[in-house]
């Protein structure tokens, strides 16, 4: 089901739950009718007595996690098979924005930036609530540099710059020289031809198969499956003589199983995400017993804009200029309604409970100030992101918003910078801002979509998956977004990247040194 | 284990993994050894051949929630067991403080209090950060008026008063007479003895079994269990003809569970709960595939002294005293370091990252004014909850704090009074608050404890427990702590026992209700 279905459905059989609602009759009629069927161990894989292939390693999903296990697995001389459920390779990574945490890299060495790996975790902690598995977010940040120095040496990945995001007491972001997840991504699969490791598209993960004593033993997939028809393709099994490397993604665009975790995640809150980023994968490692941890922890990027699809390029003009030299607003009231600085999350549940997208304003001043990739402005503007005003009032216009109101909060404002404090929401006023008075005057329409989810199935430090007993389940590893604890409640910019870099690699290794089963 | 041995067992086992780290060899003995065993459907619960006992509907808990549920289930003529691990019945609920939020109680309609179930929801869905489950808030709201009668008419409860307690709207909040609710449990249980109702203590849910359709046919225990030895007592099946309700509660006191979903509550941070609040039985429905809702958003009292076990009686010295015509400082600094009326997970994370108990500072005026039960304050100082000094001075010195940091503070704030803002951290001042100058000056240590966990496993406005698949699990309900959704990432005080008590009976209604399965 395309997530629309799959949201009407929710909503049919939830209105279903309407007219069951305490009439004992109907409840009894369900179960009778056999309906009341839940998954459950009498339900769950046999595992098969003739497997279709047979690998030493099983890695599901082709990101930066599932890629780095592989080839980490390939180079240790076990014989892997790389699972993607889309029809091209390389997840959500290969849209990401590529720009990876790095404590202690050469580039930070050349610019005199001290930097420590302690100083990297304390960073991940104070974003992450404290939520964060120590141990889990500490991996990533000692591992920064030897992730990041394999990504050049080895692969042969570019990096350009160094970038001071939001959150990171130092700088120490390193983006890829064309600003884009794919630059990894592209090596890895480069290498990974080299290994002679096969990237099987279009095969989706159906079934963890488990052996009696627990050991995850191969897997049911559906090869030649078209996303997102969970009845397409053909059923095969691979025996997976090592281990099994869970490296399937975050869910950003899975309505239904977000809905349960936070039911304001409605359809209408989109997804910077590809479309792949769905649960089935995860639900399957609950299923057979792994523990969930912090589930419930999706980011929202309040940046994002309605008026494009994906991250796109929305988000810089936001952060850049709307946030730091100007103001948004509620349509409805003309008024501000939170501090445009707040914490990702709160500005995020603020605009959502509005009910509809905040406008977000800068003056000519501010918009020529936001940076971001060069000609900024001329992109938003080109794809409609953004709109220009001769004046406040045609911008009220177009955009419903009271003028008068409107008027005023940009008064208040002005005179806050003044002030130098912001009376009304406590934000923090850049120096060198100015009063927003220059026309013309910009907007942008704000509504959050979904970017990432720090929750997930809990592992180790050695990216074994933990049970509910607290126990390694034999044969199951997991890195990258599919896992949680290593971000806690809120994950800071530039850290995915290295998260499953460091875990991926640690699931490749661990993996092929896992003794076979058969 | 208790929950000592529990902590120190998974430090050891997290030394463990430390060493495992990264050496491929060492992981590869540890798999060899067969130490690495998950759990998982092989290792999975076969349905006996022949079971020990049979009845239509077993209830697991003996709170709220159990009592309610087998009073309903056996009222419709369903044979009814209950199971308490403990060797009392009542679970929390016997301890819990007795306040139950209802929207349109007589009381309120004596009093004049215009209230509504909408209203109710909507502080209910506010305090909850809109992270509810609509639909399971709103059963809670709607049917909060019919459990209140049901209490008083059917069970002969009996209620006194009508409190205003933050977070709703209005006064809604019926305390029993008794400021307990052992007067609901006991008038559940005697209600139970009437209609013929087994309580088994010592009893403990080892196991849910399934049929092979997924349905859920009976249970494993152990008769005589001693709580906290897993291995206690005599393993015994019981057949559930009709369904199971999981009425388990929450694990506010299982700190290896606790620390997985939040890694900050160590076990220093103690707990309000009894003992037995513990994660097993919620981890047995995770086993068979019930979905986890919200799990990591666990409830801390910033209100808690670690001078007394439990609850006790200082939450009310710190909330009327403390909070409201006090200060709290860091005894490190002397300094205030967060706004003493900021939400109680704000609260309670601040004080935590101290590393050490807040001290909480009131003076004579403060300290009389504080309300809460009769003799609040001389019970208080001879427990020793709250100290008392005839000087800020003294104060300072017994606490170890930097008197002139301290006096700095209290300085401060009197001067916030008279400005009518509190310029530091923005909180709400009492309009009848007084500089805080009159000797002599009382101090209450603060520490937090885990009060409620939100989360748990997701259920439908019937009760039915949702499985993976977004199905109902056929013959499994659930009812209070051990269900999430219902208050969202922040539970409202007093909403506990009305929630318990309408899914309780819900719970036990729909089980009744179910067709056997043999």
């Amino acid at each position: 089901m395309d997530e629309k279905k799959k949201e009407k459905a929710r909503k049919l059989s939830r209105r279903d739950f309407i007219k069951a609602t305490g009439s004992a009759t109907a409840l009894a009629g369900v179960a009778a009718s056999g309906i009341l069927m839940g998954p459950g161990q009498a339900d769950a894989a046999e595992p098969p007595k003739k497997w279709d292939d047979e690998t030493d390693v099983v890695v599901v999903g082709s990101g930066f996690a599932g890629m780095a296990a592989a080839i980490e697995a390939s180079e240790a001389g076990a014989s892997v098979v790389v699972l993607e459920k889309m029809r091209t390779y390389g997840g959500n990574s290969i849209i990401n924005g590529g720009v990876m945490a790095v404590a202690g890299s050469d580039l930070q060495e050349q610019k005199g930036i001290q930097d420590s790996p302690d100083l990297m975790l304390e960073d991940m902690m104070k974003a992450g609530l404290y939520m964060n598995h120590p141990e889990l977010a500490g991996m990533v940040a000692y591992q920064s540099r030897d992730a990041y120095n394999w990504c050049k040496d080895h692969l042969g990945v570019k990096f350009a710059g160094m970038l001071h995001m939001g959150g990171h007491t130092v700088a120490r972001s390193c983006p890829t020289s064309i600003y884009s997840g794919s630059e990894i991504v592209n090596k890895e699969m480069a290498k990974l031809k080299e290994l002679g490791v096969k990237v099987s598209t279009g095969t989706y993960l159906e079934k963890l198969f488990q052996g009696k004593d627990g050991r995850v033993i191969g897997v049911q997939v559906r090869e030649g499956y078209k996303f997102p028809d969970e009845k397409s393709g053909t059923v095969r099994t691979i025996k997976a003589k090592k281990a099994v490397v869970m490296a399937s993604g975050g869910f950003s665009n899975d309505v239904a199983f977000r809905m349960i975790q936070d039911p304001k995640l409605i359809a209408k809150v989109e997804s910077t995400n590809q479309p792949g980023a769905t649960a089935e994968a995860l639900k399957e490692a609950l299923r057979i017993g792994a523990t969930p941890v912090q589930i419930s922890w999706i980011q929202l990027g309040p940046w994002a804009s309605p008026d494009e699809k994906g991250f796109g390029i929305g988000p810089h003009f936001a952060t850049g200029a709307v946030f730091t030299y100007g103001i948004m607003v509620d349509p409805d009231t003309g008024k501000r309604f939170i501090s445009e600085l707040a914490d990702r999350k709160i500005r995020a549940d603020a605009i959502i409970r509005t009910g509809h997208p905040a406008i977000g304003i800068a003056d000519d001043e501010g918009a020529h100030k936001a940076g971001g990739p060069p000609g900024l402005l001329e992109k938003v503007l080109d794809r409609g992101v953004v709109k220009k005003y001769d004046s406040l009032e045609a911008l009220a216009k177009d955009h419903n918003i009271p003028f008068a109101a409107l008027k005023e909060s940009v008064d208040k404002y002005n005179s806050y910078l003044e002030a130098g404090t912001d009376k009304e929401f406590g934000r923090y006023l850049q120096k060198d801002a100015k009063p927003m008075v220059k026309a013309p005057f910009y907007a942008m329409r704000l509504w959050p979509k979904a970017h990432h989810t720090m929750g997930g199935i809990q592992i180790n430090k050695n990216a074994e998956v933990i049970g509910l007993d607290e126990k390694p389940v034999a044969g199951l590893f997991a890195a990258g977004e599919v896992a949680g604890g290593v971000h806690g409640a809120v994950r800071l910019g530039s850290v995915a990247v290295v998260d499953c870099l460091v875990f991926g690699r640690i699931a490749g290794k661990n993996a092929a040194a896992q003794k076979p089963w058969a």
